[in-house]
């Protein structure tokens, strides 16, 4: 592909560049929507990206896409480059095609709309002022999930939107399998007497102070901030426009730092995965990341594996004494277990790594509830809160702790939440074969060396755009198919070292 | 027009509504570019923004747009309303229809690219980093003002783009009345032996206190911030992309209030006028405001008329103190002089209301001698400094006090010049108007009451879109044709107050 592409591949090079332009722009929209715009903004932003998105279903639709796709389809016969180009395109055009162009604009508006909505609701705490457009978008979801579908199951088309080719016969048992064996574990450390003492974790951070921190460790990550910056945002995120161009957002806690710092690793895990994508596929249908699954792992990589680790803080420490002085006498040793407790919680983002996935099994079954039709919109709130006090033994004594925690929904993102186990799990398979390659790996984080880390997975992961889905991508990284054992691996780890919990015998 | 509109018109507003919704994602992406986008954006934003400028152009010389527009013409004969929408749909059109779709791409892209450059080289003051972009530009623009004159003369098309039906013709003997009048002014000045203490206006000013204070008295002109917001840009600008979202920019001095609080309350000028459209006429063909000529007159005014009379400061002045407490002992006495100081000066922006025009004028002149092909790209600084040597009597010591100050170019946005005289002289001309019909105006500003200025810009200016043309709605709201003498009159007087010169006599 460094070459140049055949006359045929850049045709369709060429009008697929119009399309991925329009994402683009939509996408700076919507940056610009959840860190700069004024209030009043809202309903001209929802109609603009309505428009938007209906130009973008136009030229997918149209038989000059469908002729270009065609015209490289004989010669991805033999060459996997190009049957990479042509499969992501077709992914796009088909879904665009059973998608009507009317319901595609009315989601893009109700997506804007709800929005907004949210916002508005989450600051007040309040679920009735969510509800109307919660249940719109989940009609025209619902719409939409049925379309795509074509006689198949709704949801699973709805999880194929961001992470092709998953499925809830897959996911289910998956979502079992982890269930069996967390809750037990969490059971266990709630039983066994020990508390972390989290004090040593709070304390005064200035929001300044904050940010400065982030910003640096992003920077020893890897981040370039020359192609990216950092913003304030009610729900952080990461959104790319191009590698050259990424947005990290970030918020935080004034008494507590650990929200801020590994919310911006875990953003900045996004971001790095988005800077390496190859500069030769930009633009192109196969140039994007290949999954939100895979995604999610880089986030969780380092936001989890290398920003809770011993080795980052050994050389982490010094610089966060720095920027908060008041935490001159903290050690390792005393910040390692309040990185790690155990603690069934309410909000997924905060949520320690052994129950993570237990909130995000909450949303899978409350999802597949709203879409077998088995829930009515007002009866999410209490659902959502009887799942949590089912799965974590806690009942959330507000919707901002609730139903109102997530933007997901708001934006439409029904299905999205899978990729975040799917994420763990990857996360953790991944990390444990960077080990087996770079056996100095933990000795050069606590110098404050990540580049090794990160040409691993740019070689690995980030270099091959969606060239591969994500399970092969895993077995040519890993050697292996996609498991939950590295990730059960870890925890075990941790937890035994935390609170001298043996898993085995749990 | 409050009523529902004809089927036809409806139809009309319908197919326009795209074209408008692809100008303000690409307003959104242009201010992004000049106040958030990190420097490894700039190449991916300016083929997004060429992009949706393809698309766009492709609209409006649609067969639908043209059909829809045809479809009210008979309606348009008998409804002055319904023909201020035909009139400016056609007019985008028929600008379409003449300049070619890849010529509007590569403008698109050249201007993103100019800006960029732009900005680098006027940070370094190094023409040498903007000469190829520059001349790129103005190569592209020629083209593009020889395919909108059709035969005619290109400047005038260029003209014609900013302020509909502006000629040369008009502007040359115009520019040739203030320069002699105001030449001899500005002599007579210098001659006078007089100069006005401007210590009083330096000092110590910190940036956060400058924004306070500036949005402070944004807010007082009745500027909402619930619809708009305000941020740091290199050269500041006001965009709207509807009422409800209208964005100001602004720079500061740390040594100087005055460059800070009176660009904000330029840029709020400008913002009031789109914040003040008619909301039944939005994102209809004549929903826009009328033309640079008449928005210059709404910025020059909040900040001339308004922002330096000494009855806005007798309101302001306490809460300056109270920002700056350094100024503690200033009066509006000793302040007034520093507000109309005439002294010639290299940065237009911060020239003061006497010499601004021969600003303009220096500006008109290299412009001409560009587009009628007599200077090239290489010669343009030193013609530059020629110019303002022969019309201001000095000549910049640096190109970023020359020829690299303004954004205009790096835009491709020639021909804009002129508008700012004319907003001048439309400024003046309001403001007496709005005297006559207002003769508390000026006791009101003393008690910050601006409402009752900003209610008649709302109902004489504001509220009309583009219903009628510039000279029209002046006349309407004045009584006369636009003119210089208000202008002049303000000028003689002010200049008579601070230096002892009766003007008359110059």
């Amino acid at each position: 592909m460094s070459a140049a592409p055949a006359p045929q591949v850049q045709t369709l090079f060429d009008v697929f560049r119009q399309i991925k332009d329009l994402e683009v722009a939509s996408a700076v929209l919507q940056w610009d929507q959840e860190t700069m715009m004024p209030d009043g903004g809202a309903a001209g932003r929802g109609r603009v990206l309505a428009t938007l998105t209906g130009l973008k279903h136009d030229l997918l639709t149209s038989s000059r896409f469908s002729d270009a796709i065609d015209g490289c389809v004989e010669l991805a016969a033999g060459d996997p480059t190009v049957a990479a180009q042509v499969r992501e395109a077709q992914r796009r055009r088909d879904h665009a095609c059973k998608v009507p162009s009317e319901l595609a604009q009315q989601l893009a508006q109700a997506e804007s709309h709800g929005l907004v909505a949210w916002q508005r609701a989450r600051k007040a705490d309040d679920f009735g002022l969510f509800r109307n457009e919660l249940g719109k978008l989940i009609d025209l979801v619902k719409q939409k999930a049925s379309a795509l579908a074509a006689g198949g199951d709704p949801y699973d088309s709805l999880l194929d939107l961001f992470d092709p080719g998953c499925k809830s016969a897959e996911l289910t048992p998956l979502f079992a399998g982890l269930r069996a064996e967390l809750a037990p574990l969490v059971q266990a450390v709630a039983d066994c007497g020990h508390s972390v003492d989290e004090s040593v974790a709070r304390g005064d951070f200035p929001a300044e102070q904050q940010q400065a921190f982030g910003e640096m460790v992003a920077k020893q990550m890897g981040f370039d901030f020359n192609c990216g910056r950092l913003d304030l945002a009610a729900h952080p995120f990461c959104t790319s426009f191009y590698p050259q161009d990424v947005r990290l957002t970030w918020r935080y806690a004034l008494d507590d730092f650990r929200p801020a710092l590994f919310g911006i690793m875990h953003e900045a895990g996004h971001g790095l995965y988005e800077q390496g994508l190859p500069a030769h596929m930009q633009g192109t249908p196969a140039g994007d990341a290949v999954g939100m699954g895979v995604h999610e792992s880089q986030s969780r990589m380092w936001e989890n594996l290398v920003g809770r680790s011993k080795a980052f803080w050994e050389w982490a420490l010094p610089k966060f004494k720095q920027h908060f002085p008041g935490s001159n006498s903290l050690t390792v040793e005393q910040l390692y277990p309040c990185l790690h407790t155990v603690k069934p919680s309410f909000i997924r983002v905060e949520a320690d790594e052994a129950t993570y996935n237990l909130h995000v099994a909450a949303r899978y079954e409350i999802e597949k509830l709203i879409f077998s039709g088995k829930v009515e919109v007002d009866d999410l709130p209490e659902l959502w809160n009887q799942t949590y006090f089912e799965l974590l033994g806690i009942r959330p004594q507000s919707h901002a702790d609730g139903i109102l925690q997530d933007i997901h929904w708001s934006m439409g993102a029904f299905g999205y939440f899978p990729s975040y186990t799917l994420g763990n799990l990857i996360n953790s398979q991944l990390f444990e074969a960077a080990k087996r390659d770079l056996p100095e790996m933990e000795s050069q984080f606590s110098r404050g060396e990540f580049q090794p880390l990160l040409d691993w997975l740019r070689g690995k992961v980030h270099a091959h755009g969606s060239q591969y889905l994500s399970n092969e991508l895993v077995i040519r990284a890993t050697g292996e198919p996609m498991s939950s054992s590295a990730f059960l691996r870890h925890i075990q780890e941790v937890t035994n070292e935390v609170y001298g919990i043996d898993a085995h015998r749990v």
